[in-house]
């Protein structure tokens, strides 16, 4: 089969959309920067949403629902909130279409129901849902409250890509509301902890833990910490965040609660979210020339098996007991008996698709006690004796697992760079790319300039940041300590 | 604790209401007509939705999710499903938000950035879905598509109620293509079936299968197949709906496939959903005066553990052990170790929310040996040896489940009644309520007259409706079958 992509190498960009198209994650849709997901892409999505659902309620975290749609009133509350958000907001101002007087089976838009206060479709959700917490709040009993919700969100982007950055996306949004400031603040460190840990152990990706600069804070926090990753064409990719709100939410809503001593205090607040932007990270963490790469523990199906050259009775036998015995190890697998197609058709096919490990039951093979076991990331194949494939491809899935994190890791820590001029600091962005180490005087205006000068922004201060003193790489200011930069998507 | 519910007899609406919001179900929200479904509510919707999600998958569907606006030109296309809809559309106009120069801290809707073309907030999806599959079908190997999705749409509704009728719901929805129409037909019916399965093994919710008349069908199906369950005040409750739309939507978007003998045709489909709406039936048909009754299956936690007077560590000893046997059954279990309230009121609180059995564990029953078990249905109490308590709680469960859904189906049974004139039919329908089989003329114009004079529908002719001669009850013209009516929510 000819390469259906186009080499990342030529153009990563175009590899990109390629990949999302010809693995059928997603498409544009007929609705300006809105995606379809398609089936293929949705099962991912999905397996990453119930390990993170299960993630949020192991740690005391409940499931609600909030509406789509916050009343302009509301929405502008909080204002730095309202402000950051307000250029991309989808606003419905009525409620009903009618019959098209001029043109016969077309509608228009009815004067006559015109919405007496605006609706603005969700761009996040504190803005209803503290309007909300404050009849559930009275007193510290109701403390702490920890509330995700999976919903789509709508923000109006002027350039989209398909997952990356789409006018709708889908994320799940954790609120919670805490007596203290101290509880507010472990508990946004605890959620970035298990944003990292479910980037890493998952898919795979690992991440930079840090704190954004006060330029880069979500609108209406006093803190935003964040994950980055780097993907492969040494651009950062922000995969996670998790706000302090301090008690802003809390002032603009007027959500008090009397603590212990009966004493009124205003409340503290977090939000945090990952969203199907995540779908774009691993994809671009792992995938390769062929196709998609998809770490085991998030794959759709795990495992194929495609008979050689084509099913037959004794292949067929064979297939289905090692279905059964892998499906009790709570393995996936799929058999693609399909006779119609090729042996190396069906391979292209499901490299393309990322599963992660490929049996070829051939009756040469059979006669000889063997089964081909392929690998997806490394494309290695090996001969396994019939009667240990099994357990050789439990383990498998768990080496390729490992192997992607590892690789990822090598490739990430191999594009962390040191620079101590400007000089230094454009040389490297322009030939190697990746995260740039820099000294910065801690001012929004020194940041925005080296943007300008550079694409580059400030992605975060990482956590475990050690303290070294230095010069800013602009402005020669004294410095503390480093910064991690990046050309980010 | 003193009654915290208004009683069904005195008056059924307000005991639905005051349910919703004791238990902690649902609230209103600050946008008119769509509700907050808080987490007591949202853990056994959740339930509900895996349950269903299995059943989709196991019948051979995928998830997949398609953008929640419509362009209007799309919206129209379909012309029997635009004017069905159009009446209930929530319009987004513009995508921006803008500073109010004429009120500080305030914002508008920016005159500038008015959409060219408006989007709908979907209220159901087949138009953006169809105008979608028009690029993925080709041929019959394209065929069936099989896809459902997990989503929230918006119908515009003048008066609402918490869970049964809400501007915004969260729904799933099927939409199928297939290449005959004997195909189609049989979907719909098969996904008719696995509702009423969902309904009655799950909910314990008894429900009619049948088909809609064409003044109910949905806009732009030539069938619609309901499951129509019956509620505690006799009135009836539309729980689910599968259409099979012919060749309406893939007329009205030009989806053509070439068939085996490459002869170009119009692709057949179906498309089918339920909703929150569920939540109103599941409460209304088990639940009382003390509160919410949850079917075992659908219940978040399904035991409460209740030290009396209060926790001890005797007590907290063999409420752990038995909390981890429970949990090794696959029963999800809580243990109410707060030692601020008392037995009494936590016994209560239980009650209002629904679980389905309370162990009370007492140092005196233990120095007996045993250990109080009391189930939500009967609310029956019985003292059960510690050694056995595990297993007559899985059996209790089983016990319960079965036991809402027979005590269901004896109510629903004894309310079907027959009518063979107008005056029986009012009276039934004053007296009695539920469901009643009359004979109808099979014209729009009776069914319509009818309902103008008792309020009562035609819920559906049922499919296994036995053929029996009459005369309609209103216009005395020959019937061949009596069908379904109810008033209805």
């Amino acid at each position: 089969m000819a390469k259906v992509l186009t080499p990342r190498a030529e153009d990563y960009s175009q590899w990109y959309n390629d990949i999302v198209k010809k693995a059928q994650l997603a498409e544009n849709s007929a609705v300006r920067g809105c995606m379809v997901i398609k089936p293929t892409g949705y099962a991912i999505w999905e397996n990453m949403k119930s390990q993170l659902d299960r993630m949020f309620k192991d740690t005391g975290h409940v499931n609600a629902y909030f509406p789509l749609f916050v009343p302009k009133s509301l929405f502008e509350a909080e204002e730095k909130n309202a402000e950051g958000f307000a250029k991309e907001c989808a606003v419905v101002t009525h409620y009903r279409l009618r019959n098209n007087p001029d043109e016969k089976g077309k509608l228009m838009v009815d004067p006559d129901a015109r919405l007496e206060e605006e609706l603005v479709v969700r761009p996040t959700s504190e803005a209803i849902i503290w309007n909300t917490y404050k009849n559930w709040i009275n007193s510290y009993r109701d403390l702490p409250l920890l509330i995700n919700q999976w919903a789509n969100v709508v923000r109006w982007e002027m350039r989209t890509r398909l997952f990356l950055r789409t006018a709708e996306f889908l994320w799940q949004e954790g609120h919670t509301a805490h007596a203290t400031k101290e509880e507010a603040i472990e508990e946004t460190k605890m959620i970035l902890d298990l944003y990292a840990d479910f980037a890493e152990n998952y898919m795979a990706m690992p991440v930079i833990k840090g704190v954004k600069t006060a330029n880069e804070r979500f609108a209406g926090a006093d803190d935003t910490y964040t994950i980055e990753a780097l993907m492969q064409d040494g651009k950062a990719l922000q995969a996670g965040t998790s706000h302090f709100l301090g008690q802003n939410f809390a002032k603009a809503f007027e959500v008090k609660f009397s603590n212990s001593n009966n004493k009124e205090e205003y409340v503290w607040a977090t939000s945090w979210g990952v969203s199907t932007r995540l779908m774009g990270g691993l994809i671009m963490t792992h995938s390769d020339d062929d196709g998609l790469v998809v770490p085991p523990k998030l794959a759709a199906t795990q495992v194929v098996i495609v008979p050689i050259p084509k099913p037959k009775d004794e292949i067929d036998e064979v297939a289905e007991r090692i279905m059964v015995e892998l499906k009790a190890k709570g393995v996936s697998v799929k058999y693609d008996r399909d006779a119609k197609k090729r042996p190396g058709f069906k391979f292209a096919e499901h490299e393309l698709k990322g599963v992660p490990v490929r049996l070829g039951i051939g009756m040469r093979d059979l006669e000889k006690g063997v089964i081909e076991v392929a690998r997806r990331d490394t494309k290695e194949k090996n001969s396994i004796p019939v009667d240990g494939v099994v357990d050789h491809v439990v383990q498998l899935l768990d080496d390729i697992q490992n192997n992607l994190f590892n690789k990822a890791k090598a490739y990430r820590d191999s594009h962390i760079t040191k620079a101590d001029s400007m000089e230094e600091f454009k040389s490297i962005l322009e030939e190697k790319g990746g995260f740039i180490l820099a000294h910065w005087d801690g001012t929004t205006e020194t940041e925005i300039k080296i943007k300008e000068l550079t694409k580059a922004t400030i992605r975060c201060i990482p956590l475990d940041n050690e303290k070294e003193a230095g010069q800013c790489i602009l402005t020669g200011k004294p410095s503390e300590q480093r910064v991690l930069f990046a050309k980010a998507y």
